[in-house]
């Protein structure tokens, strides 16, 4: 039995995790008999944010990790647990929380840094040679962690398409129904709520991609 | 196309809506074709439960509409925003926040009340002879919405189901793939999370509860 990692950035689409893109993770990898860990990183969120207003908390305050547990039903680790060869491969949901938490995309653009905790955690996967799946904005992240020419697709925005070629990656439009491979560095990526007009959209594009990295795992 | 109003209780297991019962439920409805609004209750939660711990966070308020937001990506009404008129029927999700802020069964057990606002919503249904489902432990409020003899589920959990028997409704042990039906009073119930092993097994009933809904609806 395959046995994946998930990266979580909070619980919330405007500044955390986006909900249903991790929940439809969690859901091709059981329904595919693979077993599953979340993790997410013990910071801070960037933002606290009402999603029914869509405004900043002024001075509110909430953890990544304590946040991310809502989604993993309380069974998640801290990113400084991880057991590397415990894993055959890793998928990375989106949401502002992948661009606000995980890495500073939503206000540095192609000046990101990925947040060291993160980065330390994934660069494990890469070093060992597992796949890595990356959903939505998440994928924005691979020009920083993989070398030149590391190819993803975050759909077809084209600011931020602009900017993943910038930082360094090959950037290839697709629609929310498909995935991008970068089969030598094993790299999956899928627009899902980029581009997702419904749920059931971003889940087409979802589940292939949770196929591709149990294929490659 | 049919329209389900879909009732959230907050945003996680320990003091909301079950994330994962609530995701599967917009899932199944999208994959179906049906359009879906959300909506919630505009109250204080009873808890803020710190989901990494299982504590309660002392002295941390959090409002039920504004947090259940998280789930519906930002499109969510108040339940007293409801045009009846416009639905063909309501799914209720499960988690701990439909028996600590919908009702109030996490404490009062058979003596337990369904919030004012709940009540007024999920009695227009009712009253419009409109299919009602209700999933894990939401089936808790179905004897006292209803009258006596209404039949649920919430598994096979014995002292939940003595006090859905008290309350003068008609219990049936039902295993986690599987649905009970109400016909007369279109009522249709999953245990999901009360007896659910993975999501997936959760995934198995609330399709065939949302198969049931839209047939009914």
């Amino acid at each position: 039995m395959k046995k994946i990692a998930v990266l979580l950035s909070g619980c919330g689409v405007f500044d955390g995790s986006e909900i249903h893109e991790a929940v439809l993770t969690l859901l091709a990898l059981s329904k595919a008999g693979a077993q599953y860990q979340c993790f997410a990183p013990d910071i801070s969120q960037l933002h606290v944010v009402n999603h029914l207003t869509g405004n900043v908390a002024a001075g509110e305050q909430r953890n990544v990790l304590v946040e991310a547990a809502r989604i993993a039903r309380g069974d998640i680790l801290p990113t400084t647990a991880l057991q590397v060869s415990e894993f055959d491969g890793l998928v990375i949901p989106g949401g502002f929380g992948a661009a606000k938490n995980l890495c500073n995309f939503a206000v540095a653009g192609a000046a990101t840094e990925v947040a060291p905790e993160v980065s330390d955690f994934i660069q494990q996967f890469i070093a060992a040679n597992k796949v890595v799946g990356f959903i939505c904005i998440a994928p924005v992240m691979i020009p920083k962690l993989y070398d030149k020419g590391a190819k993803g697709t975050i759909g077809n925005d084209a600011a931020t398409a602009s900017a993943f070629c910038a930082m360094g990656g090959e950037h290839v439009n697709t629609p929310v129904t498909d995935i991008v491979v970068d089969s030598a560095r094993k790299i999956v990526s899928t627009p899902a709520y980029m581009l997702a007009g419904s749920i059931a959209e971003a889940n087409s594009g979802i589940e292939k991609l949770v196929a591709k990295v149990l294929e490659l795992a």
